[in-house]
């Protein structure tokens, strides 16, 4: 069996590393920061009452498979998305965003599509695409390479931000379904699967944008909602980000793209939730009433249900169905 | 001779890609930003008298020569410099950054030095880290490669916000004095040099952050500074970016560093000033009295004098005792 390590990517090194840069950030006045739920952005403040929220993402070796295609229009969205969603984890408004794209030679072909996809994430996203940056660098990426990254900046204020520190237990699991694979695990993805024109076409399904649909929630029933983690690299373990001192079942969960099941053939099953988001691309927790939030998104369009509950096993998931465990 | 285009980057193409990119943005509500001098930065306002300005930037391959040495501890300041350096182009004291850091395979060494001279520039740049993104992609960055892009915030008023529009003939040219090649035309440079230690070592010096020094002189004759252009891609052309209806005439150039005059030897003198800064990192116009503004940049540890005037010769740049004029 595979697992994500095999595939090139050590998590655990990269986390260490995460490690050491947030102590030298802390160094470098990081204590004047908000702090937000799950570290999904980083929110300053402007005044007493406002803040803005900040997110720097890429899309990983997407970018790879799309060229194996050389269909460019969708990694944009993907883009937005992986930005947009992390900022509505905190409770921000997304606002603006900025992109990196840097490649050996640039193509017409590929740069247009590139940018029409950030445009179409930006309007799914209701951002203003500020601005960016091109750079060529011959030497750095082999022919048809390139890398992508989005900045993204949102709205908050101090009563709305979302802090996880009022999850508790027997509050409620609202999972939004996702697309496919979204923007995480496609080094492993790449790994296990054929390269035909199906799975590939399949693997670049672009990210929802679940921002909009999160954002008119939060407008309407914000006070219920203790927490929402963005489902990224790293998997379901993206719970344990919002608060340490529970733990989480998963009892009805949301059924896994056919994309994923394939995946999960050659991968063992503790893996595949820690690497994918397993039909989860977002999930939410409240405390209250969960209908009418659950109306309100799928008013937004989206196919949300109650997945679960949070428990008292601090740093403990569990999964109906399924002899999966995983701990923090 | 080589040029910046024999060098594998086309400067004409990426302008014409940068020109879709902004038509591609204007639908996407950029009209609602504030204009600001030479597109340095993005800003949007946050109410009525405040806004924020944004920017990214890359060091472009200044990467690929530190990696030559393995000598990772200055790209950090490199980074952040090309983006304070920018946001206060546009009046904006920086505030904020973001890194993204893209490699094959995580190494500690790389990105622990990486991280120090991040970490070093926000110092110097007075600018918190307020976080970043890692992304190990297998199969697109080679062993050993990586990329590096920077993202920055910055606070402005209105009324302290550069647009360059009172930028008049007449009015003084203040440069201030570049360290070297700082962070651009380096795939030039790499092309025409040796690849020896003490070549390299020059190449890598790294980038002068001239932000605080500035911010010091906006604070004391920000009534008096009509423009302020960062001497990044595009060499002294930058100029351009912030007035078209004026031109300028560069009567006392700063001193070439010595790792620009080798570079000269084998470049064009036209395409040199079209690439690199030629000695002036920052170029700053002055309407009024320049000395109080000279002493105060001075005291700020900067090297600036006099260097020349704006013209009414619309989009034209001279150069004394040299045949090169660039026209806009």
């Amino acid at each position: 069996m595979e697992t994500y390590r095999s595939a090139g990517v050590d998590v655990g090194k990269g986390e260490r590393f995460v490690d050491r840069l947030k102590a030298a950030a802390r160094r470098a006045g990081h204590d004047k920061l908000w702090r937000a739920a799950g570290g999904y952005a980083a929110v300053c403040p402007i005044n007493e009452r406002d803040g803005i929220a900040l997110t720097t993402d890429g899309v990983g070796t997407k970018l790879l498979i799309a060229g194996q295609l050389k269909r460019y229009d969708t990694l944009g969205i993907d883009l937005v998305a992986m930005c947009a969603n992390d900022l509505v984890c905190v409770g921000a408004t997304p606002t603006l965003f900025l992109d990196y794209f840097a490649t050996g030679t640039l193509d017409d072909d590929m740069a247009d599509g590139l940018i029409a996809g950030i445009v179409d994430g930006c309007d799914q996203a209701e951002m203003i695409l500020a601005g960016g940056e091109t750079a060529e660098m011959p030497g750095l990426y082999e022919r048809g390479h390139f890398d992508l990254a989005g900045f993204a900046v949102g709205n908050v204020t101090k009563e709305r931000l979302i802090t996880g520190e009022a999850i508790r237990p027997r509050q409620t699991l609202i999972g939004m379904a996702s697309s496919g694979i979204h923007s995480n695990g496609l080094s492993l993805a790449r790994k296990v699967l054929p390269t035909d024109t199906d799975t590939i076409e399949a693997l670049l399904t672009p990210t929802i944008i679940y921002s909009s649909a999160v954002r008119n929630a939060l407008a309407a029933y914000g006070s219920l909602i203790t927490g929402i983690a963005h489902i990224t690299g790293g998997g379901w373990r993206n719970l344990f980000r919002l608060n340490s001192s529970v733990g989480f079942a998963i009892e009805d969960p949301l059924p896994v793209p056919a994309i994923l099941e394939r995946i999960s053939a050659h991968v063992q099953q503790e893996e595949m939730y820690k690497t994918f988001n397993m039909g989860m691309g977002m999930c939410m927790i409240v405390d209250g009433d969960c209908e009418p939030i659950l109306k309100a998104l799928g008013a937004s369009g989206m196919v949300a249900r109650k997945v679960g509950i949070v428990t008292d096993q601090s740093m403990t998931l569990t999964i109906a169905g399924s002899a999966v465990t995983l701990r923090g």
